[in-house]
């Protein structure tokens, strides 16, 4: 077989097994819709939610199981929010205005457990409502940073590993959960999630205590630092 | 030329293409990742935002220049939220807690007075606080209903012509726009979109008027009814 022969059948191969590809990726489609992966993951959650209980998310290697009156076993809006939280390997950044759900304080304490290096930015006036978690996890060694000006930081979003968004209207509280009608979104789609990670890293160095120390001093009339 | 050559160089001719368009938009991406779209419609924008002069949106053909004191002609957050909203060519359906932007309320106006279809729905103790829009908008002609439950319906997000969201933590307000820091979401991105429009239709069905009367009345004790 010549060379010329070698290089039209190699050809016609490729042409062959391309065309293939292109068609059965389209069959897929077309017979198996919501099988076929469509990028980066997306998913919508709408709450109030149904109230179950959360141990086995939290202890999934027990062997007793948990005697709670809740119903047990059953996907919520509410088990699969922590499940992406829990999810967490490498890091959470957490942005959110009202924090006073004692589940979710519970999967915070339990990522920082693991040494999971977490980062919480808050609104200084919410971390004094009544039920705030946020001085427990500062006790428990987690960084927090407030915003303490004079309107609010009400954005309600984590990002999670650096890839993984969860945005919407839910504030981290029992309220917004079990009663509101709120929706949260997950994404790990870039074009999305890659600005709020620059907004994290934006509000975090605007809210570093230190950084605030320095300006307040250049802030003074020099006969005062002098 | 017979029959099996043709076959022979058509076929190269279709590897050569093939292979052609594949490493050009691979170049493509490359050289210019941001310029190649991916996919669906996907937008983040952040507040607050720089207060900048809004009528050349309302008022594109006008041929004399806004004598107002504020910047003309720059691009903010808010005047990309605005340009989405004013987009809508065959509907609107907002669900939003707060609703007291005047901005905001002239674009639903205007679509309203283009023949828009409009829904509203939000939330019954927020359109009593001061400078709610609703009453205006309901005034104009355009259907609102109210959530009218012992919690919030907490949503803020818009859905325009039955494809763009646009959800995030800002609800429709002054505050929230020039002050507060919030975020929006805009995304074409049917996974992320559809669950929302069969929110929407389900809370909008939930709180028609209608239903609400034949649901009191059969609550009544029969002997009322009767």
């Amino acid at each position: 077989m010549s060379v010329v022969q070698m290089v039209k059948i190699v050809g016609l191969g490729a042409v062959a097994l391309t065309l293939s590809v292109e068609w059965l990726g389209w069959l897929f489609c077309r017979l198996w819709p919501r099988k076929i992966s469509r990028g980066p993951l997306k998913e919508v959650f709408f709450f109030p939610t149904k109230v179950a209980c959360t141990e086995r998310l939290f202890t999934p290697n027990s062997p007793f199981p948990c005697p709670c009156p809740l119903p047990h076993n059953i996907n919520t809006s509410f088990t699969r929010l922590l499940v992406h939280i829990l999810s967490a390997s490498s890091s959470l950044d957490l942005c959110v205005f009202a924090f006073t759900n004692l589940d979710l304080s519970r999967a915070v304490l339990a990522l920082h457990t693991r040494g999971i290096p977490i980062r919480i930015l808050t609104d200084m006036d919410y971390t004094l409502i009544t039920g705030s978690q946020i001085g427990a996890i500062r006790r428990a060694g987690i960084c927090v940073r407030c915003d303490s000006g004079a309107v609010h930081m009400h954005h309600k979003f984590a990002v999670v590993d650096g890839r993984r968004l969860i945005t919407g209207s839910l504030n981290w509280t029992l309220t917004a959960i079990q009663s509101n009608k709120e929706n949260i979104l997950v994404t790990e789609e870039p074009d999305l999630v890659l600005p709020f990670i620059s907004e994290f890293q934006r509000l975090w160095d605007v809210n570093d205590p230190a950084r605030r120390h320095l300006l307040s001093i250049a802030e003074k009339p020099a006969s005062l630092v002098l």
